[in-house]
């Protein structure tokens, strides 16, 4: 999941985390290029930034207006997932909480931007629904860094979330550490009727 | 609020709901236009048919494929409301619950189809999330004319909803009368902290 | 799943449902048993009637107050899920969307009142979240017989639910049918993240 | 709303939260006793510890059992609006979102424990729904006195929360200001449709 990336970069404080959300963008697209390769989906969550329209490509389009290296860098496919969200969380007032059952997923991979306000909230929000997290440290970005430490250590220590770098961690070594651990993410104490 | 009017029509028993959809089609015509002149929000409130990018004019798009006058006829504005939703309720897993309050708005028009799906299960979760609601009986569409009569009575009995025709109410004369019954819509009793 | 059925019938029209629902309790009291004794929970799904204490034993206690064979008959025991509804809708504003993935279930049998109220948008919503329905006709009551029998035609038509009477279909050969089928009610295309 | 003050503290890290949960109890029924003079309502939000009965007695008991001065000084009242939450917010999956506009209330004070968890993931379900808040510093508590913190810092950066201690501002104060400010809470903008 790819948080807020189509983003105008136009708010107090976008100065200060434009560089930092371009440094993590790379390391996105190169999460992104893994995730397509093993057939994952990749799914982008995005605000509507106070438009109701539910047309992605405008806001797309509004992102690139002008340069742009993240929104140009992480552009979506016309096969991608995209979910507009109207608040914080990905999860509040969105199709996803319909879409990830349907896409049978259990584990979250969670980047984008700013650590302290959607990812921390999107987070929060699928771990109360049993999603198993990675937030990779380095594909994460905030405008204030103490902040962004103190959400990612609130993660590990509040949703059992990864938040190793994913230059340390591969995605195979990941998933391989659930399955020891028995973690299916979604509950696996299933009575099945019948 | 006009419920799933971007449509291909090409379902199971489309061919009995398509000209009852057109009749109704040229009703809500009118009634957006009334609307509109008054100022007040028209709301598309449209099924993704499975698709989850987001993106409004790709239903559009796949809707005009074919002749289709229900589409022609009621094509979204670029500055109306468009809200996608995966289910049959316009409020599960959408953006609504969060644009409603924002506009403000404490009573709903619903129109669209099919009475006995998607519009009688919106209306329920608007009552339930206190809204005043009218479904005019004319301006909505049902495959099985039982099943939609019953669906219009059920909305009637347990919702408080007004069924009547919009041939036969004025939009004036049914919000005066929720007026003179003091039925704002969303609940009057407030206590206003400080 | 077991709704309203601790309820003071003391609404407009509940001498004409009360006979009905005692009917009903009957057979929902086997179903219970029977669910029992293959080890399958059982959820009461109770309106809070206005009060928000969550305190399930003042809601009993209330309509204990008279005699009242229905909710004597189906009194929840010590061990039961309760879930406390402030609307309609069992998944609305409840517990039970939390409760639901926990036990583990992608089947659900609906039973109790109204059959097109509470009973109606119950189905609706766990239809909505890809639960396999069985509303057995002679577990559920309704005011208007002709409403309840439509709301169990929609149930079936629109929600592919089951709704043969309980004496006409056990559960073993229900969820037989279901497994045949291929519908594990949650959608089974899962793509288990590596 | 008092957060998960209902708590038998049987959890690691127990023994370091108790004293200053204690300590902010004492600060908490002080705003309890000033609110239920001004008339304001109080809302207990506790978790259900994985049970599933809806009944408070019990959860009030199980933590009465052993001598615990937190529970014993915030005992609620037979009147108080006591909700359950299955998970750390109280927005998710509670009758919470139902009541809340049935009081009529667009400003919210936040109180209890944890400030990193509970407190901060129900302020965000707050926030997303345009409600007030003020989160008195004083009033809440969390094992981590570092994370207790930063999430302060967090709710009233990003949030626009208050989180003042009780001390230095007075309830009416709070209200006086926002008043002021023009803010009501719930978007005042409200298209009265007729």
């Amino acid at each position: 999941m790819i948080i807020d990336v189509i983003n105008c970069f136009d708010f107090a404080g976008a100065d200060v985390l434009e560089p930092k959300a371009r440094k993590a963008a790379h390391v996105i697209a190169g999460l992104r290029s893994e995730m397509a390769r093993k057939g994952y989906p990749t799914i982008f969550i995005n605000d509507n930034f106070g438009e109701w329209h539910s047309e992605r490509s405008r806001l797309v389009e509004r992102a690139l207006a002008k340069p742009n290296p993240v929104a140009e860098l992480l552009r979506p496919c016309r096969e991608d997932y995209f979910i507009i969200k109207p608040q914080f969380s990905g999860f509040y007032a969105t199709n996803l909480p319909v879409l990830l059952p349907k896409l049978g997923v259990s584990r979250l991979i969670l980047t984008g931007i700013a650590t302290d306000i959607c990812v921390l909230f999107t987070a929060a929000d699928a771990h109360m629904r049993d999603y198993a997290l990675w937030v990779p440290c380095d594909a994460v970005a905030a405008e204030d860094d103490a902040r962004g430490a103190f959400s990612l250590a609130t993660m590990s220590a509040v949703m059992g979330a990864e938040t190793q770098a994913s230059g340390n961690l591969s995605l195979s070594k990941w998933t391989a550490r659930l399955d020891e651990a028995g973690i299916a993410g979604v509950p696996s104490r299933r009575i099945s009727m019948g």
